[in-house]
């Protein structure tokens, strides 16, 4: 990064860069109203009465340039029922977009392309407010009208920023992968605090855990380190996705841009992907154990996946710790593969472990534990510290043993499981460098961690 | 150990050989006579007035058969300075035991060989009351009355008993190796419950702390496991050394003894000495590391040499375990060589570790931190649970490097630091199996632990 830019300088090159312009803006309203207009004639053949409304940054005019997504809700009568809901939603869907695909969230929609945009056709219900809702894809359209109706165009460019910045700075975006923060969450910070700067501003001294309310209408509390009680509905925080560290990252890197700001936070460079020869170097260098367990991935959306994955590898590094070996540090990484990537700091055991029973004074106890030690190989009973303890023979030695032996014994994701049990790799340090072919972006970011 | 021998059987089995014989008892009477004569004829060389009074087991029969050892206490006035004791009380001991040698404790006495046996010569004051006394010693005198108002032949066997028990357990003697139980202390006991099987039982069922205060009037508390109250002087607990394992060896022993009486309790087998190639078979069936530190043991008395040796192996455990290794088991012995013998689970760890660093809300000292890491070749600092995180090089990453480097900086007691500042030799592993050669009795019961 370059230093002493001026903050002015450095937001005006960034606008320069996110601020869609006049052609992008014209192009994507002519193409939102002839999604409109199908999806009218679609509604029109149907024996019930819906309306059709564009959601999210798109139709608020705070995407940032180069966005090609288009949400389109169609709303339905509350007293629908579901089936009827779910048909409805998609034969309309499938007449907009005929070369479009079903996915599902909380019901089927319908996913495609469209003159070079992603639009995502999604059935709800018109409800009379945010808390009536009957499905999550509900409460959408009244985020829209809140937002709406609070916007000018120097507040989308603000918002359009923060966003940016958020990108920039890997923290943007609810999905389960990332657990950061939502374009609506992001516009709402931005709402409340005034401006980019401002919101910047307030992160850096954030002291979570946080809580923003903007209606001053909450009535519940949270366990989340930031709380935004979303405006349309005060049962809802708006941020329960984003993880500490990702309210750590905004506040490390608001106040490292506020003190020298740079284009660069927001356009970061990709990390050059290490080869198989630089992660066998870095495993050189850092004299760990590497080991990575190596299966195809489970056919499952992102949103599932990475959780499935998360939990997975939270199961081996417990596994692992319970079994006396300790973990530096674990990553996660899939694309038609996935692994489970485990760097050690003990990797290897005696073949005794200690093994402390109750103190002698408690009889009962204490005389089954002698008696269940006593003519065994193991060393032992001896009295420490008041206490009987034995050196009994430990069932596993090496953490690679634990891996090949005991893995599908750990809390793994129900889906990593059958997986697993298809078959896996097990990986040992050089041997893991050829995960550099697949993964080495990921490798790069591994073994040069940023905040 | 042969089963279900009778307990009648078994005790009247010791008894036969702990109980003197006649020709015993008469031999050792005579020569106390001679001793107390030609300590009599001494004093009356003194200017004061003084007088000699037997102490210890052989004065109240309870010692078992084949000691040897006579306690002889001169008491003078109590007015008498220190410096006059100590100069009238050696004067009397050297024309006692002309071929004896001083010792110190809190006041120097003498000791000696005299037809045989083993006797202390020792000066103290005669003062009215335990609760008088100028100096430990005077106190010896009131325990030795106290006892012998109370004892009869009968108890006086039971006491031998226990005694021995205590021996063949490794309980007895309140010498600071052992930490175990004083002959004074075992009669108290002994005294309390009223036989050595009651005494055992009650020992079988003691929740610690236990407390016993003989004559009632103990006036404060103490902090150990087993409390008994001195019944000459109500601020002195008698067990104050007495650690916590052994109140549960005994415990332990007394259980496994009242369920099947065994004459081997009292008279255990000697373990073999462990050669070097069975030193070795040890090591590689437990797949330890071990780290023998040899030295030239400093020249202290036992009473001073263990409590070094101990604190120094305390001292180096924690020393390792605050660099991250591991310690299984550890033992100190000495001869002329004194060893700190230090078997680790853990002693070996990669090139980094981790350091976890403040939460990043925490400003001021979050920046401290970041600002501290970022430009050195540490890996990250990266956010792992909202605290920023370090891979830093770690100085030492073996046991042996930390045994090599860093022992000399560890808590260790004042002699043996000086005695490893003149030098001293690390055996590692298979090396460390030329310790056979002088320590191989304690090499067995370390590898043969028992309670």
């Amino acid at each position: 990064m370059t230093d002493g830019e001026d903050y002015d300088a450095v937001v005006a090159a960034v606008r320069e860069r996110v601020d869609p312009d006049g052609r992008e803006r014209r192009e994507l309203a002519t193409v939102v109203e002839r999604l409109r207009e199908r999806a009218e004639r679609a509604i029109d053949d149907l024996p019930v009465d819906a309306d059709v409304v564009q959601v999210g940054s798109t139709a608020r005019d705070t995407w940032t340039a180069g966005d090609r997504d288009i949400d389109v809700f169609v709303r339905f009568p509350p007293d629908l029922d579901r089936r009827n809901l779910e048909q409805y939603g998609l034969a309309v869907g499938e007449a907009v977009l005929p070369e479009g695909r079903k996915e599902y969230a909380e019901h089927p929609y319908v996913t495609g392309e469209f003159e070079g945009y992603t639009v995502d056709l999604v059935p709800c219900y018109r409800v009379a407010a945010a808390t009536d809702i009957q499905s999550a894809v509900d409460r959408t359209p009244f985020h829209n009208e809140y937002l709406a109706a609070r916007l000018d165009d120097d507040l989308a460019a603000e918002m359009r920023l923060f966003k940016q910045f958020l990108k920039g700075i890997g923290a943007y975006g609810s999905d389960l992968r990332t657990r950061g923060f939502s374009g609506y969450l992001a516009e709402l910070l931005v709402l409340e605090y005034g401006s980019f700067r401002a919101t910047l501003a307030a992160a850096a001294n954030w002291h979570p855990p946080v809580e923003l309310d903007p209606e001053d209408h909450g009535r519940r509390s949270f366990d989340d380190p930031l709380v935004v009680i979303d405006p349309t509905d005060p049962e809802r925080n708006v941020a329960a996705v984003v993880t500490e560290s990702n309210v750590a990252r905004l506040q490390h890197y608001a106040r490292r841009f506020l003190a020298e700001p740079d284009v660069e936070y927001f356009f970061p460079e990709e990390p050059t992907p290490l080869d198989a020869e630089a992660v066998r170097e870095q495993l050189d260098r850092r004299g760990t154990t590497v080991l990575a367990v190596r299966f195809d991935a489970p056919d499952l959306v992102e949103d599932q996946l990475y959780p499935q994955l998360q939990r997975s590898l939270d199961g081996l590094v417990r596994g692992l710790a319970a079994a006396d070996f300790e973990v530096l540090r674990a990553a996660t990484w899939a694309d038609d593969d996935a692994v489970l990537f485990v760097e050690l700091s003990v990797a290897e055991r005696p073949a005794v472990e200690r093994h402390v029973g109750p103190p002698v004074h408690v009889a009962e106890h204490a005389a089954g534990f002698f008696e269940k030690y006593a003519y065994t190989d193991a060393y032992g009973p001896f009295i420490d510290d008041g206490r009987y303890v034995v050196e009994r023979e430990r069932g596993v030695t090496s953490a690679e043993q634990f891996v090949r032996e005991r893995l599908l014994d750990v809390g793994l994701g129900a889906h990593v499981q059958t997986a697993l049990e298809q078959g896996y790799e097990v990986l040992v340090d050089a041997a893991a460098a050829a995960l550099a072919e697949n993964f080495g972006a990921e490798l790069a970011a591994y073994f040069d961690p940023s905040p």
